[in-house]
């Protein structure tokens, strides 16, 4: 196929209307930017509809694996101009791909789930950056999923999709609210360990072991009533500064390890083999 | 004091000068925005100069801890009509106070270290909310000094103090080369472990006792190869998804937490008292 070379090409405009959410939720797609993402979320089982790509910037080792990943999974590429790619790129990052995938779904319905699952739920946390680093550190630490409870933004947001580097097509997600969540928790009995500034359990102390979700609360009010009266343990990590708490998404990195720790030693007592005990990743349903 | 309500005047146009790089390395001032952050900030033992103030903002219950905590200080308070607030407050982002901080020194000779210190050296991390969070776990955990080598930025950047909810002036920090830092651990007997992604051994079977740099690298390409050569450990974090690496951020409160940990441990072992073993932050030379 010739290469485009026009910003004004239907196919590059229709891509770039994707920025926008109303269209994203109109076609149920939306766009990774970037080489490691494309990666990722295709190592995690992504569906792309097209690629779009700058050649001059897909010079390589790893543009040269995403190209070859590419193929075989029969994703159109659509080679631009620097003008067309810079109406399609996002900001001012470019580095060579922009790739149209599918949003995968996001009900809790839609959740398949392991026996006694490790979750992380979070509430109304609103940066971009905190629920990407988020997800990001949920795919390290084999958290079986992750749930956003009174989400303010579009979870397949662009810039969401950035920040967790495409792991957040590996880690099966989804969006409720606060009132869904619990209901949901508590008709599977998964038992609530909460994170609060007023916790009263060292993070350490707690029992991540069975089947436990992990949860946090927003930037700004921390997680609501409710959850602190419904959690088996509200924890908190030890704070020696002058600060009360850290950053979201460092909290969560930091609990998710604990957890991941405890479980693997309970794994190993049981004789299950260690690589992975009873943590390997479900995908969702679609 | 009457207040001010001119966007010109020459008081608020000098301190909206300070947003850029150039004026606050003039100057040695910088601004910190918010009203925890300067709160924290003060905590943390920062000079102010001033703080300006939009009072229609400053309602609520810490706000008032705040005007009480300046009045005690005698930081003197500037009232400022709306528009002259907006073209001080930085982006859209105004809850009421912006002040006017002098930099604390930032060279490694002016950090007074205890024995045995835990030291955090970050190389080459270029956005303003990973190195902000870093801080903020860093003055969690009690790291003694976050040391920065390489930066691209400057580290009392108004977005760095935000980010940082103002632990910046918490904990001690110095800026440096990559060579300055390695020939100042190598001089003090300080030993690395270097966060990397080919890292031999588990983050958790690492030794954070005695005197110990936890070295991290920037997003993009990790630490530089001397670190690796001269690391007495090279650390990862179990990978378990389809990502080799957490946000920088993330891992740095994985790594801080650990070495809390087993410093802790070691300190109740040797009979220590337990709150804050051999972990007083001391302050940095004035």
């Amino acid at each position: 196929m010739a290469r485009i070379t026009s910003t004004a090409n239907p196919r590059v405009r229709a891509a770039a209307r994707l920025r926008g959410r109303r269209e994203r939720d109109r076609q149920g797609l939306t766009l990774i930017d970037g080489v490691r993402e494309t990666l990722r979320a295709l190592a995690g089982g992504a569906r792309l509809r097209e690629a779009f790509v700058l050649p001059e910037l897909l010079a390589d080792q790893e543009a040269q694996a995403l190209r070859e990943r590419l193929a075989e999974e029969r994703v159109p590429i659509v080679e631009l101009g620097e003008d067309a790619f810079a109406k399609l790129a996002y900001g001012d990052r470019m580095d060579g791909v922009v790739a149209v995938a599918e949003t995968p779904p996001r009900s809790l319905e839609a959740l398949i789930l392991p026996h006694q699952p490790l979750i992380c739920v979070v509430e109304g946390v609103e940066k971009p950056g905190n629920l990407g680093a988020i997800l990001r550190s949920a795919d390290g630490a084999a958290v079986n999923a992750v749930v956003v409870a009174e989400s303010a933004t579009d979870l397949f947001n662009p810039n969401i999709i950035r920040a967790s580097i495409g792991t957040i097509f590996a880690v099966p997600v989804a969006v409720a609210s606060s009132g869904e969540v619990l209901e949901w928790l508590q008709r599977r009995d998964i038992a609530i360990v909460a994170a609060r500034v007023e916790g009263s359990v060292d993070y350490a102390r707690a029992d991540y072991r069975g089947a436990v979700a992990i949860a946090l609360g927003s930037e700004a009010r921390g997680l609501s009533d409710p959850w602190a009266e419904l959690a088996r343990e509200s924890v908190k990590l030890p704070m020696l500064g002058v600060a009360d708490s850290l950053n979201v998404s460092a909290t969560a990195a930091v609990l998710f390890y604990e957890a991941l720790r405890q479980r693997t030693a309970a794994a190993r007592a049981q004789g299950y083999s260690t690589r992975r005990p009873r943590m390997r990743r479900p995908m969702t349903r679609r």
